[in-house]
């Protein structure tokens, strides 16, 4: 990989949690290069060495969060909410307006040591407002990939079978839900504007009990019926 | 009909609306006493008259609402967020302990004028909650149906499509439960506690929206993947 930001590479901050090398995992299979991000270069490396592993000549490589911001036009958010206000503050300095970062984030009330089946209110509406308050101008934020479950992303032998809602300005918008169509089973649903995550990020509570309730290990998912055939 | 309440009966207020209507029809089809409540008994007699004429042999009636609260042990709230909290103040008297009220409401943004793809803060936290803080002690509340579209309902050719949340203390769930069955394609999903409600509602807004750029006329439905078989 070359120093330059490219285009077509894909940077996930918190690429080392569960959810952000599922994903890492799925791009690079879908031959995207892929930068994984971390506060700590060593572990961004080591998620970096997984993802080569399970996906030989993967394209990717492992940077502490600002370097690798650099390199790629589309960043994804994977940390938990309440880090997402500090990742960004760290970041800010490494992003160009013409970049997308993606919110994934959800304001869930694990963040104040109460359960994930709670939501927290949020003063800018969402968790993808809160980073779209936070991010340079010229930077554009999109909000997806809330709801996929980490399990299944990372069991790549089967497709991940979730729609996901995708919220944001039209052109980043479409780029984000261009990104979906490289992992199978994810089918991209447009979600209209930015503040609509407000609609969509309580629904990964609501998701969270129903693993509880129904005792499904795997994560349950959402499909929206009577959408149009793409 | 006999003129006291009947635990097999579905009384529905608001039920000349086309969503009551709609899920009048298909308890009547499933052989289940219905009746019609509204401000006006004659157009709730109206609609009675529709569903005969839909289902031969139903047995449905068409009354005032609180006339009609008096004859069924559950009780539909199927009016506009708006109407909540009249027509329970309006049918107070006539509740008594034991009974359940389902509330189908969403605190879309048209009750101040705004746009359906938008909701409105509720101080009790949804709109299922503000009834609960309205109902007699010992009426039970839970939260329903409020994204099962109105053209599926009625199109009693069809199966419904869709997953309904329902949410409330165990008992009175499960009696809600039990009536999804009642109609083709609808599945009853364990919501848990009355307050998940928060993280249901706005999703009828999502739909609203999804209907609305995806320029689906019948309505999207919504589907959990990944629980287990019933």
């Amino acid at each position: 990989m070359t120093q330059e930001l490219r285009d077509d590479a894909i940077a996930i901050l918190g690429g080392t949690g569960d959810q952000g090398l599922g994903l890492a995992l799925r791009f690079a299979r879908a031959r995207r290069p892929v930068v994984i991000g971390s506060r700590n270069a060593e572990r961004a490396a080591k998620a970096a060495d997984e993802v080569r592993a399970a996906v030989p000549g993967a394209e990717v490589s492992g940077l502490e969060n600002a370097e690798a911001v650099r390199r790629a036009r589309i960043v994804i958010l994977s940390v938990p909410f309440e880090s997402c206000a500090a990742t960004l503050k760290a970041v800010k300095e490494a992003l160009a307006p013409g970049q997308i970062v993606v919110s994934m984030g959800v304001p869930l009330a694990t963040a104040v040591g109460d359960a994930a089946v709670r939501t927290l209110g949020v003063w800018q509406g969402s968790c993808a407002e809160l980073v779209a308050a936070l991010v340079p101008e010229g930077v554009a934020v999109v909000s997806a990939f809330q709801k996929v479950s980490a399990h299944r992303l990372r069991d790549l032998g089967h497709p991940v079978d979730c729609d996901v809602v995708v919220s944001g300005a039209p052109e980043p918008r479409r780029a984000v839900m261009a990104l979906c169509g490289l992992v199978p089973g994810l089918r991209a649903v447009d979600g209209g504007p930015l503040a609509n995550a407000r609609l969509v990020e309580p629904l990964t509570a609501l998701l969270i009990g129903l693993n509880v309730r129904y005792k499904v290990s795997e994560g349950v998912g959402i499909r929206f019926t009577g959408l149009p055939e793409a």
